[in-house]
């Protein structure tokens, strides 16, 4: 399991402010929980803080902890936003998880926190 | 004809979020049932789960099926999203087919099924 | 004169939702009224059926029978826009016109047919 | 100054229709006031004709006409908005200029035409 | 600390119209406040202007003024986007910071200022 | 076994020079002789005519008799170059042929025929 | 048939020195004399002037030339390539013709004057 | 230790011809020798078989082997030369290792094997 | 005419040693001199230095000085290319102007200056 | 001036076979020596070792070095080039330096250093 106490923050000093942060990587990699094979996925985080932003080091770790960790495609997404929202309390998150090619198909995952439960997006 | 049968699911474990998955395969074929040539596309399925996800092996399979299948191109769109319809119950869903080349023009149909009946979209 | 008789059409099967066809073609051409020298375009067709789809080869023909004709570059968007509107009734229909430089300027035309005449879109 | 007369007019022959003309140009070029050193722009235009159409030919012309003129960034695209609206009375009319890097900073300025003064698009 | 008094302005003689300028560099360099190492950024500016617009050149030198100081991404945007709306007190204001990959991880800030506060957009 | 017969050829009315002949297509695909399932590839085919040009809708045909052969990849490419060498007789012929991904891999095979049996080239 | 009277030259200010003239049109079109439908090809042109260079407006005629001509894709660069070399007598030319999908099949043509008669290219 | 018995060929049944084969994986990962951090990788080989191919599914097992592996970017590309040149005894073949950005530096590594034991190219 | 003398140069310090220097401006504009109308091009320089680098302000004058100078396509590259080699006695040096689009046709011309005299690149 | 001792080597294990080794970075700045402004460049290296391989952390701390120091363009990819063949004594090395646009003018610097001081590739 991933151990969310990994995601550090700093406080947020433009508290009076919605903007927008974009976390992006190219280097995220888990295991196929069915076949124990490698999968790896570009993920995007995007997020409206409150009164916490990421600490990018501690984010960095956190993408780590999945390396070896049995987890479906779908799962990933979400699991990754529910972690983000626990440790942030942001005012929204999005998070999008592009996976590679299996079996000639691509798949991938958009998932949304925003604070009264509905898709909204940022802008 | 296809067989709406193949297109298994697993249940969804997030089902108190709205979340979109985008399924994309460039290895698409079917028969043309005029003239009885190949048919090539891409086709990309977007949806909303509600107590089902797609288990993607078994769309691959469904893929598969069409292969010596004669089918027009509005139709491969429909067919697809009216199996996908029945087999997930989504909350939305949208499947888009692009064609190749046929005498010096490409066509691509978009269709989208919503709870409502109207276009809609997941955004 | 195009013929707009020349468009023939299929029933459409999927009357019971609203799906969007486009249609592509990097291989239109006409000739400038004023100057008579050859025109060439790329043309994008976008329509939701009503009762009737295009049918592609018939399209292919009409798009031929503007080789030769003398017609400046807004009229051929509305034009086609018109004649596609008279064949198959749709529901809503677009048509762009991407014309090649003269002069140093590129011109594109975007004319759009909705049920109550304003512009709208298909999304 | 520029001689907005240069722009000539034909009729609109589709004035039941809002339809999106846009002309493209990458060879605009104007002096700097302040240095006297050439400026290189792109420049779109686009709009909903009313009653009139841009003759093409006296575009080009009219965009010749800057090639020694000393103006500022901001004023090239505001000048040209200003020149069409009054040439074309246009149902809607919007010109963006993106001028070329100076000292590591590229600049473009995006001004637009409605009826009633506000900004609002032709889609 | 960077000066804001750096930030110069013109008048604009455009005040009865909304209009937007976009103003990017790819070449912004500061400094990690935690390593004291450098950090690369592309920054994009897009405001509407109200009764200034912004001189260039002072831009130019507000960007350099950043080159040696130590501050974290996030506030980057925020702090440019505080000094142009003193120093330009604009009607709409947006500010994009998107900096180069660190531990495999990009980060873009998105910072917007209207009116009233809440996000909106130029368009 | 794919039927070589089915390539037709035309005279090479400029049997005086040597020029390029390049032929594309992204819709090949065949089957994997050990699963049974799809496989889909882009196949270019270069060549120098000698006194034959291939006729292209014999090559669109002979493309469709590999659509439901057991095939590896390396054997592809060398069997089109083959057949192709017989059929036409050129003076040089190289055929590439470029698969979907499998397993996170992609592969190509490039495989060229010269008069002496050494690779060299066209250019 | 074409013309190839049409194509007037210059006199090669610039004889002392070997240098390319690369002319390109993406506006080319011809009629397959097998079912009479019009073909699009882009046309790329090299050479190292002689004692003559091409003016363009007649090269522009020349192109439009074959409008109605009923021509095989081998044909057009080779056509094209003696045509140019009778005019011109250049020291070295190339044509390359890049015509559009048929039957998913792209092909391109590409035919090279050399003095001594054989492949050898410009660089 | 990767453990080079796990590279599977067939045999090579166009020995008579040298052909290139190009495999790409975009999902490579290893691990840093001096941090523990995880590296990530596109992988490029290309060949020229003699008596032996390489067995896909058998590469992507290997390219899983050095998933918890230690290795420094230099000694990657060159132990997976090593390793394919003991297991398949080319007549050629070339190994690139792109790594992704660290410290804002990219590394690509391009090793290549030939009989002679200088660099020499397939092409 | 142009006055060469506005090249301004600098002494090489790395005299022991061939090493190319590559200049490229998208802002070049000259007059046709048989229409009177502007023409556009970009300008791409590379040259070997032997004693001498060019000084690049005065390199951009130069450029300026061609605004309102007509001026054939061909004849502005070889005149650059004149122009550099009186100024800069380079050891290599290769000049060429891709210039825009007209009567549907781009020109694009590439000189080169060796000390023997014929062509052959830098690299 | 650059202190060329910060660039620390490993002992190359692979000396038996020339292979290349390219780093890349878009995070280069220094400062122009008249103007004192910055200047913004991305680098390349590419080199085969002979008995070292450049330590990757002392090559960024060595771009840094040149954060403050004023520099010409020319000599940036001529001094680091030095710099690397004293530090690596290596087989080959090329340094290329891309800087950014200024004046209307990007400027390319490429330099190479063989065994026998003639340039020569790696390929």
């Amino acid at each position: 399991m991933t151990d969310r106490t990994d995601l550090e923050t700093f406080p947020n000093h433009h508290i009076d402010r919605d903007y927008i942060v974009t976390l992006t990587t190219d280097e995220f990699t888990c295991v196929c929980p069915k076949t124990g094979q490698p999968d790896f996925a570009a993920i995007t985080i995007e997020y409206i803080p409150d009164e916490k932003i990421i600490e990018s080091k501690s984010l960095k770790l956190y993408f780590w902890s999945f390396r070896n960790e049995g987890i479906f495609h779908e799962h990933v997404a979400n699991m990754i936003l529910d972690d983000l929202v626990e440790a942030l309390e942001p005012r929204w998150c999005r998070v999008i998880a592009d996976f590679g090619i299996r079996g000639g198909i691509s798949i991938s995952v958009d998932a949304e926190y925003t604070m009264n439960g509905n898709r909204d997006g940022g802008n």
